[in-house]
């Protein structure tokens, strides 16, 4: 069940322990689930359990530590040998006294590696005070050091076979963007909307079956629309109503979203004009993401845009995609908005995502694209406008 | 929106409150999602960036404190006053220097309790290390106690309007499970049958449309029955093989899951066998489900059964179940295994599931249940049996 060549997930874990160098770690402790899978290929929904896959510098494999029950779905999915792979019994699973973050510090020292320095992203999902606390107490000599997101910045930049993932994503979101355009109807359940958006997610294109998204559809609906995360409920959709639909399609966990934003009926003036603003902001921050190029020139270039037209806008306008797990299918590196520095690179992906929220209403309208040589290149091919059925 | 009258919503504050003076905190900070909604109402896909409710001990009304635009979220699904409801700006999201639970602490100091003891569940999803240093740095005169999974034990006795939804979500996954059974068939591709199973999900019924479950369908099939916590690929599924599919429905976030087994062709007599075992364990389990029991009792039946029968398994066989966000419909409450001295009460839920996970392959048969005071009522009706399908 391996997504990668195993010498693409040398290069990974190469990449890696360079980052860890620099970092002045011995050993790193990973507890996201992206990451794991990055760096192993482990793929299971068994993260609501602490787990880490653990990187060595002078050892050639990593190790994978989780729930008893799990080790199974790491023998299936990656390709450690069976030496590398630590199973924690169940009395660690939700309980007061043990914590499977000591499991994990008692393997390290196992190892031979308790005094070691040791790197841990304090700030990563699914690593908790109590789990830190756990390490510490357990390793009391080792130096721990935040090495913050290190191996999501070595996922920024993809390697072909991830922007061919990519790609395949991107075919199923054209088809499911079209779907749920052709669901959003007057007198249509919002659920059973979804119930369509859902399938069309799942069963991709004929090639290419479709992985659950990291995010819920995201479909705030009529007063709504000046809120970006509601999901639905069960109102059918109203004539004279706008409909946001920001939805992902997902192939062997890498993302390609998208956003449009859909009304039923004449679309008052505002929402027409704004979107045709949004659109021409998007044109021009894509003709900014060349490689060389700051994060924040990106969005200045849409900043100038909406500013012409006398429009604010305070939140970030993309963010780095690729990989992901629940909660999120950002990267949690890069964000396009002001002060970010980091120098656009080849194969960087970013989802552009200049939502509007305004006092009582909202237009969301994005494009997904990788960085080539040339500059941005969306992956989809799918209007980018302002979706008015009447 | 508000899913429930706004005396229940006190009830549950008025409950937490107690709880809060057991613990000898007067302010409790609560980051986790579903807590946030049990709470106060809050329900978004925003918890991929740090947030919290927090509760005073002598304020009738908590804050929600999230990102600025998610606050027209909070406006509209809570009961909380506009002076309650707090918002950092963009620049705390996903940000080097500045972390959202600096805001947090900021707010707790301008509402004059930096002095005061404060409770944080240290173990709590979407709960970083660096967030509770953020709150630390900030608050450094505020004594800070591990409250555990204090609100989650608020919630593990639910009411009558809850158990309202569950019923709901029962009807669903009665008919998401029939759907799925007959998706699996030889040469139907497995994403396409998952497809059919979250229309289902999402859809529902005429009467009750369905939420996302906080997990996604689980679908080991093949040689996979063996790892619970595989989800599905683009294979088909092939006559002689067995499919697991833990599944749930979601109705206003509150699940009721169900686990079936479905074999292709003529059942190998060990799966047939060991999965009337499964059900006879099941059975003798519920049974010992009363009011006044211990959860490791419930645990106990089901171990003398499968003993008599020369089976060991070395997992919990269920858990609190009710009101969740992904990456967990489970309560990380009470476990039904051996130690677990928790007292069985009216009203409390259950998702039974003991399942059996073998060298090379595994059954899965769950019942969810509520505890009354006759005993354990099961929230389905749906034949509890191995499905052969010939």
């Amino acid at each position: 069940m391996l997504r990668f060549d195993p010498a693409e997930y040398a290069l990974r874990l190469a990449k890696t322990k360079e980052s860890m160098q620099e970092h002045g770690v011995d050993v790193l402790i990973v507890p996201d689930p992206a990451n794991m899978n990055y760096l192993t290929g482990y793929d299971g929904w068994s993260f609501y359990v602490p787990q880490a896959v653990v990187v060595i510098l002078d050892e050639e494999q990593p190790l994978w530590i989780g729930r008893y029950q799990d080790a199974n779905a790491a023998r299936a999915t990656t390709y450690l040998e069976q030496r590398n792979i630590y199973a924690y019994p169940d009395v660690y699973v939700h309980a007061d006294i043990l914590h499977p973050m000591d499991y994990v510090a008692n393997v390290v020292t196992e190892r031979g590696l308790a005094t070691r320095p040791i790197g841990v992203n304090m700030d990563a999902e699914y690593l908790s005070p109590r789990g830190l606390a756990a390490l510490q107490n357990n390793l009391p000599d080792a130096n721990f050091v935040d090495t913050g997101f290190l191996v999501n910045w070595v996922r920024a930049v993809k390697s072909q076979h991830e922007l061919d993932y990519m790609d395949q994503a991107a075919r199923i979101i054209e088809h499911v963007m079209q779907v749920a355009i052709d669901a959003v109807a007057p007198g249509v359940r919002q659920c059973d909307a979804v119930g369509k958006i859902y399938q069309a997610q799942m069963s991709g294109t004929e090639e290419f079956g479709g992985d659950y998204p990291a995010i819920a559809p995201l479909l705030p609906s009529g007063p709504g629309t000046n809120t970006p995360h509601l999901t639905w409920t069960d109102d059918p959709f109203r004539s004279d109503e706008t409909t946001i639909l920001e939805l992902a399609a997902c192939r062997h966990r890498y993302h390609v979203p998208m956003a449009r934003t859909v009304h039923l009926g004449k679309a008052p003036k505002r929402l027409e004009e704004t979107s045709k603003i949004v659109v021409e902001g998007i044109e021009n921050a894509l003709a900014a993401a060349k490689p060389g190029a700051l994060c924040e020139e990106v969005e200045l270039a849409w900043q100038r845009t909406i500013q012409r037209h006398g429009i604010v806008k305070e939140s970030r306008i993309g963010y780095s995609v690729g990989l992901n797990y629940p909660p999120d299918w950002g990267e949690h590196t890069m964000s396009l908005r002001p002060g970010n520095k980091t120098e656009i690179r080849p194969n960087m992906c970013f989802h552009l995502i200049p939502g509007l929220w305004l006092e009582d209403w909202g237009v969301e309208i994005s494009e997904c694209f990788r960085v080539t040589e040339q500059g941005a290149q969306p992956f989809c091919n799918f209007p980018r406008q302002l979706v008015i059925k009447t």
